[in-house]
């Protein structure tokens, strides 16, 4: 077999067979394959396409170029979720005691990760005593015992994948929803859940600002996800605006414990009820999607839910107290409110640009060596839609920097006062299943 | 400037400025950008397609990426010919005497290069003590002396031409048009000529099996050649079945000298009256084509002609009585006939296999290494549209190896003979001019 013939016959818009899908990726893991190959053929998969048969077949040799994680002395169908990721986005530290609180398995492997805010392992570092450097055994145990439990990335999973994103990442083939699909559903496949909840976002801040692209992308994945034997499901959510009101790490997890009381931002307990719904019908503890999400609104009203949190925390040795006084979580030295220049009604909150105005104050990491900054951040006070009147509040930023004029004048660009009626965007677009 | 941005660019279908196509060929040439992100480029070139302009400036591009020949020492319209290649295309040997016996100044670099037969260079040093082993001011003087010489390929060409058809040739990225067109085009260009003559080959034993890719390839050459201040035009050629009658080394230097003195085969005789006149007229050495071509076929039977080529021969060294006694050039130990084994019409000689079967003999070079047999090869007895009774002769195998079984059975499988009447395809298809 040559690298020549595969690169010639996807060019010409012809069906790999898993031979040859199998003889691309281990060639490229191994060293055998040069970047200037694979670069061409991922050039060909953008403007040709994958089959579905193709990305399952793709996806499944991204898997089996590492290690993968066996979840097996988990009792219990495990259900991951993966969000295509936002600004603002608090689901995880919320799912992740919700649904257990219902007895369905959480084992989440999670990373620290770039972007505007750091990943979940720093919100939850921003409590006292909380880690994540435990064996698989500890973890495993845990889940098995609370339910519920975080580790960190271990194993070298999906290696394939790493050299992958890394070359596409430098030769203009990111776009490609088959390359995107196989990415994700590989990472998630070899991570070892049986089952997956995808939360695709759309919108000016998400990854796929197109509403016709992000369901291309969730079709794909689910696909790929059920054709290699993992139930999956995806549900289509807005970042056109942040989700809910907090973006920062500890500003978050400030949010997450309101949300686990029944008292959270309206937008981010409908999607958490949404996703949280889903995960707990593919993990068999409900009949149906309306009687779960009774159950879980339930939980979220009568303390089992942040009774759950609280365990989750101090199974990893976290002080649980901070969930009761919120207050003693790392605070930022200065909150100067942001005061709307006019009267009228929120058009736009420009995600994407909330999100870098958070990093510029140090919330999140540009590189794998920032250091973040787990107070600052910012805490919106109107969402689209909302009345504002002049000199009313419209977000208030966490700093402990002197200076944030610069801060100030992204945000202020950010945001769109309009004269006329503004209707707030639907937060769920579609649900989509095998 | 970034690479990136360059790709993506292309791949979304823009047009590149002459800027970018600078950079990105500057900065290949100079190894400062990768070769995986050049054979991605090539790829979202090869489904996107060049401009003229685009085109134009990348050929100028590649020309700028190394030296170029300076022939303004030489008095004169300097008219070179190229042909894209195929099996038994005696035509530079001929069409250099030729055309330089009405005045035209040839000035021909040529190579030896990998094929079924060698290079022009390899066919000439049949003659016994012909040599290119000459200075640049020997060559321009011998050409403003005796209007025609050969020397072999100095100074460093075109480099980003060599790098990038090397990395062509493993990416699949060959057969694109603009890439094709731009690559021949630039050699060309540096190769110093005033003005140029394209025969473009099509039909089985071609680049171009396709009418109307070659057509395709045609106007994108000429319209690159007129672009960058040449006087260029194409001529569009059949290579359905091998030119002439003659394929080997020795072979088609008698073809040749037959040729030159008007007792050549029908089609080469028509063909390098066809290109001659093309060049005769860009040279300003006539004014019509007709007055031309009418010139170039007095000189075929004149003695004008064959007395050129001696003179050409004996000026690098050569011994010019072999034009008078042919059978002093290497002869080779065996010559086989290839008896028909039925009666009816020749519908097919594929070129390609018979160019296959004239390299089993040792007539041309698998790699640069390879040594040259320069007696071997093919002569053909009939071709296509022509009668033959079984146990005539269809060809003769010249050869110097004692077992030649495996040549004939190729030989057999290469030529389809038919019950049906059928007629010899055309030698001309198209002419393209600006």
């Amino acid at each position: 077999m040559r690298m020549y013939d595969i690169i010639e016959k996807k060019r010409d818009g012809l069906e790999l067979t898993k031979e040859e899908i199998t003889y691309f990726i281990n060639g490229y893991t191994s060293g055998d394959i040069p970047d200037y190959q694979v670069s061409s053929l991922l050039m060909a998969i953008y403007f040709q396409d994958m089959t579905e048969e193709e990305r399952a077949l793709l996806t499944t040799s991204m898997v089996n170029s590492g290690d993968t994680i066996d979840l097996s002395a988990i009792s219990g169908i495990k259900v991951d979720k993966h969000s295509t990721g936002g600004v603002g986005d608090t689901t995880t530290l919320i799912l992740a005691p919700l649904v257990a609180s219902l007895g369905v398995p959480v084992a989440k492997m999670s990373g620290r990760g770039l972007g505007h805010t750091g990943g979940t392992i720093d919100k939850l570092e921003a409590v006292p005593g909380f880690h994540v450097e435990i064996t698989s055994n500890e973890f495993m145990d845990l889940v098995n015992k609370n339910k519920v439990a975080v580790i960190g990335q271990t194993g070298n999973l999906t290696p394939a994948d790493k050299k992958l994103y890394s070359l596409r990442d430098v030769t203009a083939t990111v776009s490609s929803i088959p390359l995107i699909a196989s990415s994700i559903m590989s990472k998630k496949i070899a991570a070892g859940a049986d089952a997956i909840v995808l939360d695709v976002k759309t919108g000016a801040g998400a990854f796929m600002k197109d509403l016709d692209d992000a369901k291309k992308l969730a079709n794909a994945m689910v696909s790929i996800g059920n054709r290699v034997g993992r139930n999956t499901m995806a549900v289509i959510s807005d970042m056109s605006q942040p989700l809910g009101n907090a973006i920062g790490n500890a500003l978050e997890v400030r949010e997450a414990i309101d949300t686990l009381q029944g008292k959270g931002p309206e937008d981010l307990t409908e999607l958490c009820l949404t996703l949280g719904s889903q995960m707990v019908v593919l993990a068999n503890k409900a009949d149906s999607i309306d009687e779960a999400r009774n159950k879980l609104k339930e939980n979220l009203t009568n303390g089992k839910a942040f009774e759950q949190f609280k365990i989750f925390l101090e199974s990893q040795g976290g002080d649980s107290s901070v969930a009761d006084k919120p207050e003693s979580l790392p605070q930022a030295k200065y909150k100067v409110e942001l005061k709307a220049k006019q009267s009228g009604t929120i058009a736009e909150i420009v995600a994407d640009d909330v999100g870098t105005a958070a990093m510029m104050l140090g919330a999140g990491r540009a590189t794998k060596e920032s250091v973040i900054d787990l107070a600052v951040g910012i805490v919106l006070h109107k969402k689209i839609g909302d009345h504002v009147n002049e000199g009313e509040t419209l977000l208030t930023i966490h700093a402990n920097q002197d200076s944030i004029e610069e801060v100030k004048d992204k945000l202020y660009a950010s945001i769109t006062i309009s004269d006329e009626q503004v209707t707030a965007p639907p937060l769920i677009y579609d649900t989509v299943t095998k």
